[in-house]
């Protein structure tokens, strides 16, 4: 098998070898049946160490390309829904954009992990324990059905739902109406129709690292380029056909770093985007879990139109609703909403009816308040286990709310064999390198998500991996 | 101004005049303020008729682009959002792919009225007292939650739905496991997650019309072309790249036409397209509603693993729920899966809970029984209006259950202007050239949806309107 392979491109040998056996078996090349030469010959023939053709070998039998057969080798798989898989490039771009680099298969790693029995130390999600389960299940069985609103929903969400919201909004300084308001399954979904509806293929999409969103590939799946500043503010120079784009900003308690804006900065990215005619993403799904007073959202000083809000009900009621929203100018929400209905024709009626009647009651006040005291509790105590193992190698700030610490280790030593010794010892890590590439200094620590005994036992044993790395 | 206007293209003058005009304004040749030259000017320099002009400005205008100033001109409006808006031909194709043809128009307008007071004569969608509204509350209440399922999902779906859909389906003849089943937002999703995951950009997809995809525009906006068979079983020719694509089929009710395959035609259409090597989308929504026995699925005899195979609770239950499932081979799953999670992490899991809980009650069985003996009354109801009205203008076939009677016109009088004169008198019709292209014979009646004093208003004026026409 002859393969060129660019030592010195920004694409893994592991990707590059992937896609050209998946370009043969596209091509015909190797056609269903065709047994494949022997790992030492492959490693060989490419120079490559054989671990790496091992990788590449499994990962094209797991996704059922090729098949073993026992003491015979490995053959190209009789699978009729091979035609069915991508032949152009297009497609790769689109679907599998990036997914065999180094972090994407960490973040599979997370997946397939966060099911199973783990103590799970960088989790985003609310510990069940935290989630108010008795508080829903009475508002639940409050519900009293109106076969009018059990059907197709309105392109924009239901009525009662975005004048809840509209309402909610106004504790974050933002005054608006239930028209420029559209109900998404999740802030998540809001991302995505963003990407596919209001952006042409090549835009940029600009944030500030380490961000929530390096480790999403949506955008780059449908063409875009993420690109990176090292301030928000920052001056960037642009071609015309770059400035198509978005500046994507968590303002509040940013994930992974925690940190957030001042008023003096908010109104420095506002005026900074705002002149440039790029248009800003403010990602504010963590906004009610600060522990003191925050300044106003972005999109409240927002008068000309330029800020797209996105808020969810995932970090503080429950992630099982897929409830969120976002606020912009109407025609952007009617776009948005028009391209929603074309994908899955609203959301949930159910989850909807329960998000309104929730936000309409005082149950959602009185959890707040109670969530943000027990999540203050557990930063407590998951700071103290950080000063009695860490206080020397590494360094990290208060957290302000939320759910995160940013764990910053003197010495790079964040890798994926740190993640896979932890993940054998039972513990899953979310490491930094998901929200800033080539970091390996940081660690996002969750104290939302594991038990007060996990958090302590899951410090623990990374303690004592850490220590054995670092003397 | 001048435009090259081809007059025999596919792309209607609409269509072309609109786009060079945002041609104009991304490029910068009309940039924001800029005055247009008046509408006499515009269609006397391109040889056009002065409303295709004023349909072109209006829709500029409603989407932001243009603005009047009374009594002064259409200028090109200051809109910061501009830049968000693509200047690539490209996003268009994909988002607004053929937005402009009028069958699109019609959806919009149809879309709009379908929230308002209006006789729904073609609605896919069962009337409000058809559905389970008092047992699914019943349900609701009786449901209580657990801490671990509302938190963010697994990415097939809750692990009881899913089995809970694998009994279902024994009833169709499908034996599958919950492995290869995913969960869903409405069977519309599934074609989503089927467009964006498993297929390369130009990939073709064959279907028989009429048919319920021509009226959607997803495959097309991803890149894919839609071809019409004249019959399901066609040799089709193709070329390599053609090769690539999938078989769209609704053998059970089809939507608009009502047609039941029978087993012998199952069975061809099986083993045409398995020996083409293209998968089969078998789409299955409305099997619940035949009035008598109906052959087992396709997908029951699919032992190569060529077919995916779409449900959903949207035509039995209730559409607000958005829940759907795909049964296809574990890898397509798993890859849908991962697109899924991508999207939007999942379907809301108070749907899942409650679809899980009313699939393993007897509810759902008695409402069944029930909503096909309402439906079959419906239907009879409505066949004495048609032979009362139409009984020498127009043919239709005895409905075999679902909710449409494809009514076929002996003249073609089913065109947009029948449609907007309906809609005049407050009557919202499906005329049938939304599912098959350039047909003005037929209409889709829907028996399920307007109540029968509607019906009887509606048809009585449809009648009214059809015979202004013919004499
Ligand atoms: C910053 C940020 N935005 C959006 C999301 C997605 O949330 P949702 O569950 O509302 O889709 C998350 C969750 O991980 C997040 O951290
Ligand atoms: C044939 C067919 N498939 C799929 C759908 C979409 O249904 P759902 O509400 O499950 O997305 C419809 C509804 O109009 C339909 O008629």
């Amino acid at each position: 098998m002859e393969i060129q392979l660019d030592r010195h491109s920004q694409t893994t040998l592991f990707e590059q070898i992937y896609t050209r056996m998946l370009d043969r078996m596209y091509q015909g090349e190797w056609p269903p049946g065709t047994k494949l030469p022997s790992q030492r010959k492959l490693a060989e023939q490419l120079g490559v160490n054989r671990s790496t053709i091992i990788d590449v070998l499994d990962e094209l039998k797991a996704e059922g390309w090729l098949e073993s057969k026992t003491g015979s080798g490995t053959y190209v798989a009789h699978n009729s829904w091979q035609t069915l898989f991508p032949r152009q490039y297009h497609w790769k771009e689109r679907i599998r954009a990036g997914i065999h680099q180094p972090n994407l298969q960490t973040i599979q790693l997370i997946n397939e992990y966060e099911t199973k029995e783990i103590i799970r130390l960088g989790t985003g999600e609310l510990s069940p324990s935290l989630l108010p389960t008795k508080q829903l299940e009475e508002v639940l069985q409050s519900i009293s059905l109106d076969p009018r609103t059990i059907g197709y929903s309105e392109p924009k969400g239901h009525k009662a739902l975005r004048h809840a919201v509209a309402v909610h909004l106004q504790k974050r300084g933002i005054q608006t109406s239930p028209d420029c308001i559209l109900i998404v399954s999740g802030a998540l979904q809001a991302l995505q129709l963003i990407s596919l509806g209001l952006l042409p293929q090549h835009s940029t999409i600009y944030y500030e690292a380490p961000s929530y969103i390096e480790s999403l590939h949506l955008f780059q799946s449908a063409g875009m380029r993420l690109s990176r500043l090292r301030s928000g503010a920052e001056n960037i120079t642009y071609s015309k056909s770059q400035k198509h784009g978005l500046f994507y900003t968590i303002p509040t308690l940013n994930n992974p770093s925690g940190t957030i804006l001042t008023e003096a900065e908010r109104h420095d990215l506002y005026q900074h985007w705002t002149n440039l005619q790029i248009p800003i993403v403010e990602d504010d799904v963590y906004n009610e879990l600060a522990f003191s007073a925050i300044p106003p959202a972005i999109k409240s000083v927002d008068t000309a139109g330029n800020v797209l809000y996105l808020g969810s009900l995932s970090k503080t009621v429950s992630p099982g609703l897929r409830i969120g929203w976002v606020v912009a100018p109407e025609p952007v929400v009617d776009r948005l909403a028009d391209i929603k209905m074309q994908f899955d024709y609203g959301a949930s009626s159910f989850s909807q009816l329960l998000a309104a009647t929730w936000l309409a009651s005082p149950h959602h006040e009185t959890h707040m308040q109670q969530l943000r005291e027990n999540l203050q509790q557990r930063a407590t105590f998951t700071e103290a286990l950080l000063a009695k193992h860490f206080h020397n190698i590494a360094v990290w700030q208060k957290p302000k709310g939320g759910f995160y610490i940013w764990l910053r280790f003197h010495q790079p030593l964040v890798t994926k064999a740190l993640f896979l010794k932890l993940l054998q010892k039972g513990v899953l890590l979310h490491p930094g390198y998901l929200y800033d590439r080539d970091n390996h200094h940081h660690l996002r620590l969750s104290f939302a998500y594991a038990s007060l005994p996990e958090l302590e036992k899951g410090i623990d044993l990374l303690a004592q991996a850490v220590k054995a790395m670092t003397t």
